[in-house]
């Protein structure tokens, strides 16, 4: 484990990832309180809303004033996600809130894209291409690649190491030609795919490749593999990960197929710290938000630390 | 991730650690039904029973009735557990129908000791030897070495990789004095402090002192790290683990900090298929059992993938 990073980033996602999946109607001021609750545990990234379809997505109905009612904080990037330009310019409103950056983001997976969006792997990229001069010509920097269903696809199956390197080629490329520098590329598990050896063996792949390049990992719980995966990224020197307060963001409990969040912000830092990683935050201030998590959108969420409990108070 | 095993053998743990923590009874033939489900999956180890006071703990109170009501299936070493001559006593009446073998069992942390047992170090090591003089005069075999508390204690904090260095050897101590060759010595997370760094530095440090000693993981999952402490065993070439279908064994949903099952068998499972490790053991049948498990206890479990389910089904 001699890679093991100092210090990891983590962007909370959760409540976007969770309050647009959420069945019952969350009050406003329940999704503020939560939010600036987790805005005094340290983290300093926070992605609060997303701008999309609120008759295709009614928890995020609200997201304008989700975004205006928080009390923002000093140091903390407040993000949103938006999926078209429609969505991009209801965020450009709140320019004076939120952290606003562009994303390039290609899917390893043709299927995905053609169900998902009604697009082909190529309109995907010359969309790219437009949506960056659209970023450019508001002045919003474009900091991120994204690649969609790194690690597998359930309408494509397994994804080949080779792809992945070929989108993030891809990724760069759109980058280079805008003369943009990007801060880090991100790979989505978007339909929970990975185990430990395929981050390991993605992940590998892109540092031969390319030694420098900063790589950030989102990872999705659907299959209980996402600390398992969190680890292996550590274990390769990954040092930004998204992660959701209390394994917001699915309904692991519905007895269904569905989705689970992303890997749980909690215990992401539970492990980071019991291995000597410096996270900036505040674990027992965030067991609270996760507790509050809860309470928020009553029902109980898969975090296991803020059950189990830290183990500081055994030390003392 | 070169030192990942071919394959692994896995405990089922599940009805022992589940039936004994339980607060509502659970029918005695509810119980077998889950067993002869668990021995059909391909399960070659199943822990099915304990023989403790029935007063201390009331699901195991028909311990005898659950033991002789199964259907044994050839190939299935069906296990039970014992805390003292008393217990032994009991399951040596089934002696037909149980693979019973004798474990040599000390603990890192003197203070649980005290506290659990009413025992010093001394009085337990002392106590080892009695019992395996006990096994032997009954012919029976003693198999495994178990270290309890090997990464940290509720009442010690952090244990050094070094106590429990001492500690196998002196498990090994009592053995040879037997003349006893343990199959293997198993590592006990008994309450859940491991992290995956913690199990690579102590299964390292034992493979360097004894490189042929076989050694196993009984990983609980009360703050989540579970899978990736199991993870971190394979990559160390750990090759047996004790599990629970569907995370049976704690009460991760009462909303207390109370103790987690071990890691789920079926996650387990589905991460070792997934990184090529052969198990033995027919998943889809395993998952049938996890979701058999929800019904016979009456409440939500925490295993992932009976939830998430397998890929095989986007890979036709």
């Amino acid at each position: 484990m001699s890679d093991l990073p100092k210090s990891v980033c983590i962007t909370e996602e959760g409540p976007r990832e969770g309050f647009q999946i959420e069945k019952g109607p969350i009050p406003t001021a329940r999704k503020i309180e939560l939010i600036d609750a987790l805005s005094r545990t340290g983290l300093d990234h926070i992605q609060i809303a997303s701008f999309v379809n609120p008759k295709l997505v009614p928890g995020m109905a609200d997201a304008d004033q989700v975004v205006q009612g928080i009390a923002p904080r000093p140091g903390v990037a407040y993000t949103a996600l938006w999926l078209n330009e429609k969505g991009f310019e209801r965020a450009l409103k709140h320019a004076n809130r939120l952290a606003l950056a562009g994303t390039i983001q290609l899917c390893t997976s043709e299927k995905f894209l053609k169900r998902n969006q009604n697009r082909t792997m190529e309109q995907q990229l010359s969309g790219q291409h437009a949506i960056v001069a659209l970023y450019e010509a508001h002045g919003v920097p474009v900091k991120r690649g994204s690649v969609m269903a790194a690690f597998g696809c359930n309408f494509e199956g397994d994804i080949a190491v080779e792809r992945v390197v070929a989108i993030v080629e891809k990724i760069l490329d759109v980058a280079k030609e805008h003369s943009v520098t990007l801060q880090y590329v991100s790979l989505a598990d978007t339909m929970a795919w990975a185990t430990p050896l395929a981050v390991k063996r993605v992940v590998g792949a892109l540092r031969e490749r390319w030694p420098d390049l900063e790589i950030a990992l989102h990872l999705h719980d659907t299959r209980g593999m996402a600390i398992a995966n969190a680890c292996a990224g550590l274990e390769m020197g990954v040092t930004r990960f998204d992660a959701s307060v209390a394994g917001l963001g699915g309904c692991p409990f519905a007895g269904h197929a569905g989705a689970a969040g992303n890997v749980c912000t909690e215990d992401l830092v539970f492990m980071c710290r019991e291995m000597g990683i410096e996270t900036g935050i505040d674990l027992d201030a965030l067991i609270e938000c996760a507790q509050l998590a809860e309470v928020v959108v009553g029902h109980p969420l898969p975090g296991s630390v803020m059950k189990g409990g830290t183990l500081e108070k055994f030390r003392a």
